[in-house]
């Protein structure tokens, strides 16, 4: 296939391409999927998340432009569940590429949540899969909030940076073992406004606490997304977190856990996407639906029948 | 079981109980959605989305202590993909309940979307579910975006109404087609601010351009949340809409189809919960590990083999 010799040469234009083609789950996705995941793959990937507000993407526009100007190239991806509604996935990449010098060295892409039959979490690795294929050194996933498909995403990084702003402070106490699970770093972005030093003391006790568990701990980074102080540090807590999780043997557990999750999530994936195909409801439906008015079943007992039917035979038996 | 007594009773503490249990998952809580979803439902479902800012609380809070005023009672349901960090599930609703004079016909309950084993979409379904079967004439769901898992809630709706501002005019021309998907009704919300007059007739015309599939056209509504000017309008308009649908037999329609969707879609929450017990992946990761390893395979193929002995099989011979 001509687009993926292209792809092998390095054409942005075919990395991109590409991604649109698995983004949207055009038919022989997978196909492509399995070829491009056999390419030698070595990224290092550094998730980053935090409360709308923030302040993420300009501190990864930050970020982005240090690192590449260390030759590295980097690929970016930016989740935001709400991007078809604020235009985010339409026009953000184009503008946040204009502040890059070495543009050929990044590549960014925006999710747009929207088009996919179901599943941004399994889309989303799948971008990255590709962008490691691709030869990216580094990729950053950038993504708001920590519900269940953030999880799932932020599973799929080796090193998980948690960006909060002073204001952030009242949420954090109801939220600690939620962020503490997650973040290898924290961040206080907007660390010229009141109440910073407060912020980065607690955190630093939060971490300090949990040392327990770790050999070493990662003190929280101040930084101003917009003049760019403390953006050296942050790179510089990432690098080490990356020789300590690399020292250690952690990353190797980790890529194995991610390995699991990314085979499960793909099943999981093709399962939902053929199941309207799989189940022939239409066929069942008015069956159904009488034995719903007249009362003799409800949904659930119904979606219960159905999938005993389907797939619990299969895996007693099978 | 004493809890269902409870909640057949109109006893708001148990129906908070079960939402809670319901939606985290808990232990046996397809048995009791079973026997709920049997119970007597007659709830009218409004849907309200609009991108972050549009002031959708606000105007959701006025809407609802309008309604309440009628002796109508009033479930609502807000979503917010990144609630579990502004905090938002966790002390909104009782903020926003401090605004109504008649709180025992109003229940709110945001959803968290943390914590579920997979599936806002369907936990959010389920909670509707609930509300409906507790005797609420209306649910009201709201939501930001219109991301994929928006979309599987708003189909769970009899009318959409999508709350733009004026500053939502750009982002209109791009989303164009999206938005007539899912709209009945649009709303001007911020009237006051330029440029509502124009995103006004702009709504109006894209909507009468509609009109060749719709025997009824429904104008923009304009409304300023804060002041409760147009909340009226609103009320009116949802109204007139729901007698619209009713009439025609496209309520009838919408149901039959939602009623298919609540079903696959907990087909599809079952498998998602049981994925991980159902395959035996720890048994057979060390021998695709040295697979993937020695090249032989990579994870999307590994997956697809995985889902055609567990699932393909037995719908073949099935």
């Amino acid at each position: 296939m001509a687009l993926l010799d292209d792809f092998k040469r390095g054409d942005r234009r075919a990395l991109s391409k590409i991604i649109t083609h698995i983004e949207n789950r055009r038919e022989g996705y997978r196909t492509i999927l399995a070829q491009i995941s056999r390419f030698e793959r070595k990224a290092f990937r550094i998730g980053i998340t935090g409360p709308p507000g923030a302040g993420k993407s300009t501190l990864v526009d930050s970020l982005v432009a240090k690192l590449a100007n260390t030759g590295k190239k980097i690929g970016v991806v930016a989740i935001d569940p709400s991007s078809p509604f604020t235009g985010g996935a339409l026009l953000g990449d184009r503008v946040r590429m204009q502040h890059l010098a070495d543009k050929d060295k990044v590549f960014i892409r925006s999710m747009a949540s929207r088009g996919q039959s179901g599943g941004l979490a399994a889309a989303t690795r799948d971008v990255i899969t590709v962008l490691d294929a691709f030869g990216m050194d580094l990729i950053i996933i950038e993504t708001v909030g920590i519900g269940q498909i953030e999880l799932d995403i932020i599973e799929a990084c080796d090193t998980v940076v948690v960006i909060l702003v002073p204001e952030s402070g009242d949420m954090i106490q109801t939220m600690k073992a939620g962020l503490m699970e997650i973040a290898d770093i924290f961040c206080v972005n907007k660390i010229d406004r009141p109440g910073a030093d407060r912020l980065v003391s607690y955190l630093n006790n939060m971490i300090h606490e949990r040392l327990g568990e770790f050999s070493q701990e990662f003190p929280a980074v101040g930084t101003n997304a917009v003049s760019g102080l403390g953006v050296d540090k942050l790179s510089d807590a990432i690098s080490r977190h990356r020789d300590y999780i690399v020292g250690n043997g952690m990353f190797e557990q980790r890529r194995k856990r991610q390995l699991k999750n990314e085979i499960l999530s793909s099943v999981r994936d093709r399962i939902v996407k053929d199941l309207d195909h799989m189940i022939d409801l239409d066929g069942q439906f008015e069956s159904i639906s009488s034995k719903l008015n007249s009362g003799e079943t409800d949904p659930y007992t119904a979606a219960d029948e159905i999938y005993e039917h389907y797939f619990r035979g299969r895996l007693v038996n099978g």
